[in-house]
């Protein structure tokens, strides 16, 4: 079945997920974040079929995330670096990261770990937090029209209060 | 093409994605998290189709990320609850949330926004951070082994070292 778009949806999340919510996304964006940069070096670390590859790095591309570069003395080879909104989902990486290891591998252990390049000490947990530092569990938080909010969302909003639930 | 499985790959990004990596799992989850908890609401407020929303709650469950819980008051009704894994997703969210509000709506402003839901405030952004609280980007980080790394992958990370790139 083909997946439905989901520029329809007015959240963030949406969107988000409308651009890298397919799992290799995501991972290509991890090795080329962590400095990897030509086709054949994602193909090798990866192990993702060459069609899936190009496919995947053409959206990236299209989407802002990440760039080609051609390197006229490397034997005219492209490589992909991220954009400023490329290297930004470092965040989402670092969040699936601290999930996936407390959850898919718990105490026994992660296999990889994100540190601090210069104390090489694994980073902070990342946690949700007011603006005055207090830490915000699920319970505390809840979603809110924003600036942009269409009459339709607005009204979604207004009868899920009536019926008591968070959900617009 | 069947995706190929992530499990073989030893790494906490990977194996978040092989649970939560479908665009539409994490939406549901992002329901369930606001208090949606019905088959039919989640229809409703998603616009999904019954088999895929089926099918997605079978893996949400499998994966202990929802349970399901039955209301016999209720008319028999399922209604399917995060679970702790479930709730720590919330980050996850929010992380996206904040990259696809930046990214893809950018000036023209948010329909949604997460608040606190005391004080209606907006949740203070999300960044990385050392155990120091300084702020992190991506050339501050990097990955290492983690404890339960295996050779295998101990391997990659001193082949990619000599290579002079971060991923493994």
């Amino acid at each position: 079945m083909r997946r439905k778009s989901f520029e329809d949806i007015e959240c963030g999340i949406a969107q988000a997920l409308e651009r890298i919510g397919d799992p290799w996304t995501l991972l290509i964006v991890r090795e080329v974040l962590l400095g990897t940069s030509t086709f054949e070096e994602l193909r090798d670390h990866l192990g993702i079929a060459r069609n899936t590859l190009a496919a995947r790095l053409r959206s990236l591309t299209a989407a802002g995330i990440l760039e080609r570069h051609e390197h006229l003395r490397d034997g005219r080879r492209t490589r992909y670096r991220p954009t400023e909104s490329g290297r930004e989902l470092l965040l989402v990486l670092a969040t699936l990261q601290q999930w996936g290891n407390k959850w898919a591998y718990g105490d026994r252990g992660a296999p990889t770990t994100m540190v601090e390049r210069r104390s090489q000490k694994p980073i902070a947990p990342i946690e949700l937090r007011n603006q005055n530092g207090r830490r915000l569990r699920l319970r505390d938080v809840t979603l809110r029209p924003g600036p942009a909010a269409s009459p339709a969302l607005l009204r979604r909003f207004e009868l899920s209060r009536e019926q008591g639930s968070d959900a617009p």
